[in-house]
């Protein structure tokens, strides 16, 4: 007899997406049917640290994402490709989504799975530098995903860590697994963006609402978006800041030859936008906060018909849910298909792509 | 050479009970051999939610518990039965006893697990809503079991999860997997209660030390007694407050004409109970609170001799460790079962009936 | 393409020691190569608790280490030892280094791992007893490896544990499975210690950097020590406290016929020492405090050329860096051993020596 105050809800399998929702959710097949996975561009990511969106060549993206695809409609689970294998998720910054995001992946190909989901129950509380947790990494797992507060945590590990790393968020640095998965979802949304540009490949109105300059995730993948910049007619940043790119990031679009301008004008410029990408939580300091509080975007908000909005989530109110069963619903999709892009990256970094089964 | 200050222990296999102690552990078999358990029963729970003692049938539990004292009396990891399926454990309200009983539970069935062990270090530090936490994990395993502090946490996270949740606990309201381990080891300590009552079986005095209106287990053992109605003389309550049940628990004691009393008398009733369930411990607000404090039982307590003592742990003092090994501790018996009942609801709710081994 | 700060680094399997480092890494097979591990002598640890350093015999600590130095060598994970069998990592009080080195260990074997990595989020919080925490962990694993502020903590999960436990730290009591690591280091650095002692062999100065009556892994490796008495000449304990072994520590010097001196003097005594075994950081009350800060190690230090340095980590500055790529840091060595050693003891105390491949 079901409760009181709800109804049960019977489940459906965890591959199925929702019936009662408009929300984008593409088809994997169609991203993997552009053609099969080239396995040796991605050899080239064996034992490779993952460390910026920018170490990735336009051809390892998109091989990376036909591989997602294909591992998004199938059950790899019978051919446990990580067998034996053991990675660390080391949150010292904490964080569900993206620890239990890779935890998942890990389980999926019948991975090993060493948990350290709090920095504040470490060796770190004790002082312990992270040169010698690196070292310490290295006789106890394969692989180590790292999220820390501090940007140049990556590079302090690396002084000893000798396993491959995976950089899962560094301070105000960099986020290229998400980056990856923005990016994936865009790709299964358009397979077109998948290969070189052709005449009559539409060319995309690319909107950021947030400052890449302190958000990591916006600025893997606005540096990710690099590779696709002959798909890009114009990328806009829409932002209160003055400087929101930072130097860095400004050399490089500048030299990516991708025409781009800052606005704070969302009103003008939203109707414009095919793809929207915002986020608006920034880690600064040791707490959360928001920037571009301003900038909300809801079902009434004057958006292009056909455009799609991307979120890392976690939100607050920036996105509103009125927008969730609306076809300008692409972030439920790029978080579902975080899980399949990650599986992807953790079978080219750990040398097991021979453990694929048959591409049909 | 042993340690000077204790003796090692040399260890008995982790299913076998202890040798020096008269509590009560009844044999699984006594009850698994009344008759085997029926799957077409059990079927019917595939890919539900469990929030609720309520939606159990009477043939649901009692086959549930079949199957219990069955994967209670054999080695079940050979047969792999939750091979390739992921069950999270979300528990924001933190608990070693029911995480860990959970993920035992799992790992024996060869299941994989992604831990959440603290609320405080997850997204919903950030303010992510559940709703968006449960279109998460549809991503990311099979089964969610959660507990949590807010009692309306299980119907918030269902306006998006897709796969099945076992609630463990939310806020004051159930726990109804405690309620199946509670019941649990009552049929195997009375295998009668397993089947419909007939003439001459024993109707039992059934006490309760609490509050079932506040007191989350006490309730979901309340509303499964209901159940067992034709087995119950009478149902004692024994408590300080003026309402203990709550308006809703009283309505349906009244619908399932179980005869009931409130009393604070507890030395005038306890000499005539059979079956003592007591709780003491309730989450209110943000911390644990004890309630019926003046209400202990200790070894000099006026138990009836044959009387069994239920508590679904962790305790402090209200439950003295002088019962530990006298007849009187079904308790102990209560919290080791509690595994193989939730071995018994997770293969059901996956739908993995058909990869038990043979019921000889 | 590479990120700008720097360099990535490819990564070399995790069996590998790194090439760039005249850190003394002495190979596993000097040691198995002495003689097969005798699986007689490790069966008598079938079931056992693993309390203290002092209830190993030198035969035991012998076969431990070439087992230890065995798995050192080989993918153990084809021959899944641990098959079914779930460990419990309770870390009451918290810790990255130990609690991850025994879950790499049981991972690699193919055993299970629950873990509690944190005693603030445990019943515990609720005021739980340890003996009731002894009592349901009997039903969940196979085994349990505690770590816990207090000292007497062992003692009380015991009184109804019926698993094996395995002492990872208690208060300012004992930490036997690091004994293990720092021993097996030495064996592998020097060979003949794994054998009764015959003329011609070199005896040890052995020095200790640290206090053993507050400081439990140095109490653990100093009462180890005992059973390698006729391999040391004598033990220098420099230490600016009186008496800095505790009266139960010196009885057990003075019974095993160990010549030792205490002294404050680092500078006089530490040319003549042949192992260092420094530790300066003391978990008391509820923080870790540095004592013995003065005595610091760096390059510069007045060491013996062939002096090796042990360590357990994490350490601060007492251990400079400039030590970590000259032939003094064994400290490397003894970290990255002490996952083999615990995979040995696991095997050893869960009664799975069977299930080990031939020692070729």
């Amino acid at each position: 007899m079901p409760a009181d105050s709800f109804e049960p809800n019977p489940a459906t399998p965890y591959l199925q997406p929702p019936r009662d929702s408009d929300a984008t959710r593409p088809e994997p097949r169609d991203l993997f049917q552009s053609s099969a996975p080239d396995l040796q561009v991605l050899a080239e990511l064996s034992g490779q640290n993952v460390l910026s969106s920018r170490q990735f060549s336009f051809k390892q993206i998109a091989e990376l994402c036909k591989l997602a695809a294909f591992l998004e409609q199938i059950e790899i689970w019978p051919s446990h490709p990580l067998d034996g294998k053991i990675i660390t998720t080391a949150f010292f910054e904490a964080s569900t989504r993206t620890r239990t995001s890779f935890e998942s992946a890990v389980h999926r190909l019948a991975g090993k799975v060493i948990s350290i989901p709090d920095g504040s129950i470490t060796g770190a509380k004790k002082g312990e530098s992270l040169q010698d947790i690196g070292e310490m990494f290295n006789a106890y797992c394969d692989c180590v995903v790292m999220r820390h507060t501090e940007t140049d945590a990556p590079k302090r590990i690396l002084e000893n860590l000798r396993v491959p790393l995976i950089n899962a968020g560094n301070g105000s640095g960099e986020h290229p697994t998400q980056a990856l998965a923005d990016w994936y979802a865009l790709l299964k949304w358009m397979p077109s963006l998948a290969a070189p540009f052709e005449e009559g490949d539409p060319k995309l109105q690319l909107g950021i609402l947030g400052t890449p300059g302190s958000m990591r995730a916006v600025k893997s993948f606005l540096l990710m978006a690099l590779n696709f910049s002959d798909h890009i007619e114009k990328v806009t940043v829409i932002s209160e800041m003055a400087d929101p790119f930072g130097q860095d990031v400004t050399e490089k679009l500048n030299n990516a030859n991708i025409d781009y301008e800052v606005t704070n004008d969302i009103r003008e410029n939203l109707p414009r936008l095919d793809v929207i990408y915002m986020n608006s939580i920034a880690f600064l300091g040791d707490s959360y906060k928001s920037l571009d509080s301003r900038y909300k975007l809801d079902a009434e908000s004057p958006l292009k018909e056909s455009a799609v909005i991307l979120h890392p989530l976690a939100r607050l109110d920036e996105l509103d849910t009125s927008l969730d069963k609306t076809p300008h619903n692409l972030y439920f999709s790029q978080a579902h298909g975080a899980v399949f892009i990650r599986q992807a990256l953790l079978l080219a970094v750990l040398g097991r792509l021979d453990r694929l089964p048959d591409f049909n």
